[in-house]
């Protein structure tokens, strides 16, 4: 299975560009859009989001993961296998903590290089044939890198930051509410928030966090939309309270 | 065939995720995404708007249809077999009229339980896995239930109202329009709108009703933007007049 | 593959039905979603667009293009084969750049027609199991034309103007950037526009113009939205100027 990650958007022929090329390269292989709204040039959330969603995805996969604000320039087209998955994408710190999470890393530089590589779209050119052909098990000209080669930002390992809003205002956060103790509130703008388990345990307008299906914290308003009531968007900040116990 | 058919919108991890599933359950099953912008939340609208597009589903077909705002609550998950085709969703009116309209139909209450169910994404956690085992021809654990157990709300069997409004401003209402005696005009917010066979057969800035490619009446203005120019949006409602035969 | 390139937008049912028509007709087919975001009603510009996306469809492919205002009226329906790749459409002009840039074209009437045929879906009702037929080496009811028969609009082998704009600002015009001679400026609403060869080229703030990955002179502003900044959208009127070679 082939998965595809990336910035690009719905709109436009990029998508359906590597699709093309993924169809030609290998026909009978699934190829699953995961997301591509993801925050746009945006390296660091991208890295929160993409480590949430990895659970989900069957050993054996191969992630097409493009936040690629450097495109054209000289960062490193980098291929990481992570406990039994693969990782595409630049070397800009998109799967550090993929990379971190995970029992047994093995990092690669994409040396393969297309006939023809545009300067702009290395989705297409370049990750797209790629990922085909590891997905038939060919080896592709790759690189072995130390770990400690490839770019390794010293980001906190839970984000307390908003990564992802989605159309009803729903605010996804960097912080995975398993490490997050029993009592745990946060505090965003002035207002407080206590864990529930679900919308319906929420009063209609009322604010509150919950674990969302991929394991992250997630600010909701039931019935509302949490990223105007709070007025908080994108990389706003979450202040996490533990709350005293009684 | 499987076929989505949700109000997930079409951003964000949610339907591939469900599509990962799929993959990996059935890996050559074709998935058809039919709708995932379903006006959110509203059970009613959505039930209208799913019959209206079952003449067009390959029989032996199973649907996923969420459009679930009691997720994570006790509401039951149903699985209704009409016509040869396999229903699957929350027990809330979702399939009201695919009941009422079908020749035969079969109804059971899923008991199948996964090793891990969220408390809010049962599309991937719960319907995906058991339409993958009803698409390979495998019995999932189901318990049958009388037609007349499951949720049955009384709506009307055309809905003269809005139940979808798209990207230009044209108005779908839950209204067949084969039900409608010839010379059947609509009143909305005072315009009186008369039925053409397509757009342009309707003067630039013209109002006018036609039957839309499913069969349901649809409301439009050639070159125009009916949502605008009614000022109706969703749920808005439409009084169905006969012309007076001269 | 069958290719699919629309201006029916990401919403509702319709891309839906046109596949499910794919997969009920030829399950193991890959059905790629090039394009549903074509600016709507815009034969002109689309025939740009698509004629630039041609160089990166495989051989063979069956391509469904409609942007079709006049559906439902007597325009025909139009089967293009042009150096071994079919296009299927209205006769509207659609494939006009195509056909001009094609070393060997064919082109046919599709006389062959549904049992049911909406009058506002061929996309679904006509085209859709054509592209089957086709795919799977049939012979549809095909009538042979003359190419001098079909809509041969006199439009400029390049187009000095905005044909898409993405939902970053960036407008890709219908010129094709190897036509124009090195040093080539554009103005556009008075900003002069000099060519980079990508965006970490451009300071932040700078518009500039690029060759997209599809061939296309494309403008945009580094870390900025260059339909804002220029106050130019779609249809919008480009001026190449040839800078004086010292």
């Amino acid at each position: 299975m082939i998965i595809l990650f990336s910035d690009f958007g719905l709109e436009g022929p990029y998508v359906g560009q590597m699709k093309s090329v993924l169809a030609s390269c290998e026909p009978g292989m699934p190829v699953i859009d995961l997301m591509h709204d993801v925050p746009p040039f945006d390296a660091k959330g991208a890295a929160y989001l993409l480590a949430s969603l990895v659970g989900e995805m069957p050993r054996g996969a191969v992630v097409v993961a493009v936040v690629d604000p450097g495109v054209g320039s000289a960062r490193r087209a980098l291929a990481v296998k992570a406990d039994g998955r693969w990782f595409l994408g630049p070397d800009n710190g998109l799967f550090e903590l993929v990379v971190r999470r995970a029992a047994s890393v093995e990092a690669f530089e994409i040396t393969w290089c297309p006939a023809r590589l545009s300067s702009t779209f290395h989705g297409r050119d370049l990750f797209a044939p790629v990922a085909a052909q590891l997905s038939r098990g060919d080896t592709p000209d790759f690189l072995p890198l130390a770990i400690s080669d490839i770019a390794r930002p010293e980001w906190p390992n839970d984000l307390p930051a908003v990564i992802y809003c989605d159309r009803f205002g729903n605010l996804v956060t960097g912080l995975r509410a398993a490490t997050l103790p029993e009592g745990t509130d946060f505090d965003v703008n002035g207002w407080r928030l206590t864990k529930l388990r679900t919308f319906s345990d929420a009063r209609p307008g009322e604010a509150f966090w919950y674990e969302n299906a991929n394991g992250l914290a997630e600010i909701a308003v039931n019935q509302g939309n949490a990223a105007q009531l709070l007025a908080v968007g994108l990389r706003g900040e979450i202040s996490v309270i533990r709350s005293p116990v009684p």
